[in-house]
């Protein structure tokens, strides 16, 4: 099959279809966000879907290029525990459902929203449905690392089985988004396992390791298997594995995280010494801060549908919604739909060949 | 089935069986490990496996009470990255393969391991079988938690996949574990999931969820779902999960844990303003290498087999093998064996009656 060219939608200048009503940080923290991704980036246009009034009361004090934003109104929002299914019913007069949908009609390039992230999979997955090629999509996530620069990992939680073809496709979906988001020409791409070795795991990552041995061909470097304790250490682009382990690492990661910094704010109140020492490393502290800040690593995409859409943090800030946005841009100028659909072409023609 | 009768076996002075050749500090930190256990608890017995003569002569630089300690010679000690199946056909020559063997023939109580951890649940099941009423034996060990105890999870990778039934036989171990080991009377069982509404996850979860509603009977309080951001929160007692997932969250938190601690150590060592105040928050510090350091969670343990196998941490230090031969005493004590056989007689009973 011929992939849609690139040219007939705005890869110069994305236009972002964005849900100001989800998040916990309510329309500032979104139409500030918005507001920062244009000081960044001029040529970006929005469709800004939510309540019309409180969305051109704030925009009256906020400079926006001029042209650059548009209001769709959406008298209604999906609640942060609305069921998924419930969700599906109202796709047509929630802000959520009515971003997705400008991605389906053509009017944006790409939804963003900080909402429920079960309603926003059911809604895109039902609105967009899965690429050419591709049978199940994943939701895709940037973590901290060392490194110098962030780890993609997927699948994070949509796919609760994942076979050694699913397996596969994310391989070459993440690999998409390393080289669109992150700029890596040829991306590093593992499957997570609980050993190294080529014996390790389940039947379906032995055989999805073989399938990408062989694929020398796709535009990325396949280095085996990798475990849970590599994760943050920078050595890895992209880390795929079926959505229970990759929820499972993912909040474990966070937690984690959270354990200890927990542990070392306990340290440092401990004693009126401890503090003085903590006034005295706080610049330097920051840098921990700034590293593990979700709002610096926001940008998290359902990938595998007939169009784009992300997922902010529900607690992102100007900055994480800023963030998430700069990353929908860099996919639609990657033109990264049909990136993933091209590569996976080439996969089944080799596979073909070889079959015959 | 009647359980063996505890009499039978010396819960009053355990015995425990060391491999002294296993482990990265060698036979100095093993045998520290044992004179440091010996202070706190002179009632206990070893059987010292290993070369003899090493043995005896670290001894005679010892203080052990007399009577405390054998020697078991051994001529020979499994490799780190020996193959499980190349370790099977040396267990009986070598010091790993003798401590479980004296474990077998009833020559010992427990028996303790910082070697290869593949070689050893392999060794290990070879030799002891697994207990009457369960069918896949579970690697179980201990994480570190805000909260006053540390929490027991259960299965860490000894299996990839695993049905209902395995699931349950595990929330019936670990809660064993955690009342012998932990001192707790009934301990908080959650499955873990990656959600906690109960249409989340695979149906083996359901299933086992199912089961374990009902089993109000058994010695533990079954709460329902957690997910891997919780692990650390010290609000669950015991958690259970399959070998991939618990692997693949225990290496990630051991990963994420390191992480936050290099990007610490890099924090402190970036200016001279923060190594300043480093110096002043130390002993404040201390607490937090003292709470993440894995000598204090030291002694995980093979669960489910007819006799005890503990594993300690390869790189455990003097205190980190004491850590390991308490736990080992604490459950030889609590008869954790014929704890666990007696809860699943119980279960099968009530599913008989209910099924009937």
């Amino acid at each position: 099959m011929t992939p849609t060219p690139a040219s007939a939608r705005s890869l110069s200048a994305p236009r972002i279809a964005v849900d100001v009503m989800g998040g916990d940080g309510g329309l500032e923290a979104v139409l500030g966000g918005v507001e920062r991704a244009l000081r960044a980036d001029r040529s970006l246009r929005f469709l800004l879907v939510g309540d019309e009034a409180a969305i051109a009361s704030r925009l009256e004090r906020m400079s926006l290029p001029a042209g650059s934003a548009t209001i769709l109104h959406a008298a209604d929002s999906i609640a942060g525990d609305e069921k998924p299914s419930q969700a599906l019913r109202r796709a047509r007069t929630t802000s959520m459902g009515l971003a997705i949908n400008a991605v389906k009609d053509g009017s944006a390039d790409a939804a963003l929203s900080g909402g429920n992230t079960g309603a926003l999979m059911a809604m895109s997955k039902l609105a967009l449905r899965t690429m050419p090629g591709i049978d199940r999509p994943a939701l895709t996530a940037l973590l901290p690392t060392l490194g110098s620069h962030d780890c993609v990992m997927l699948d994070l939680g949509a796919n609760t089985e994942c076979d050694a073809q699913n397996l596969v496709q994310f391989a070459v979906m993440g690999a998409a988004y390393a080289r669109t988001v992150l700029g890596l020409k040829k991306p590093r791409v593992k499957l997570l396992n609980i050993g190294t070795e080529e014996l390790k795991g389940t039947g379906e990552l032995k055989e999805a390791a073989a399938l990408l041995r062989e694929a020398t061909y796709l535009h990325l470097t396949f280095d085996g298997f990798t475990e849970g304790d590599q994760l943050s250490r920078g050595k890895v682009d992209v880390v795929v594995t079926d959505g229970f382990s990759g929820n499972i690492a993912l909040k474990t990661a966070e937690g984690t995280a959270r354990f200890v910094t927990d542990l070392l704010r306990r340290a440092f109140t401990s004693s009126l010494r401890s503090k003085a020492g903590f006034a005295l490393s706080k610049p330097a502290l920051h840098m921990l801060k700034v590293h593990l800040d979700p709002n610096n690593h926001n940008g998290a995409v359902f990938l595998g549908l007939n169009g784009l859409v992300v997922k902010s943090h529900g607690g992102a800030n100007t900055k994480g919604v800023a963030n998430a946005i700069a990353v929908a841009a860099r996919m639609v100028r990657g033109d990264i739909v049909n990136q993933v659909v091209s590569d996976l072409d080439e996969f089944r023609a080799h596979a073909f060949a070889v079959s015959e």
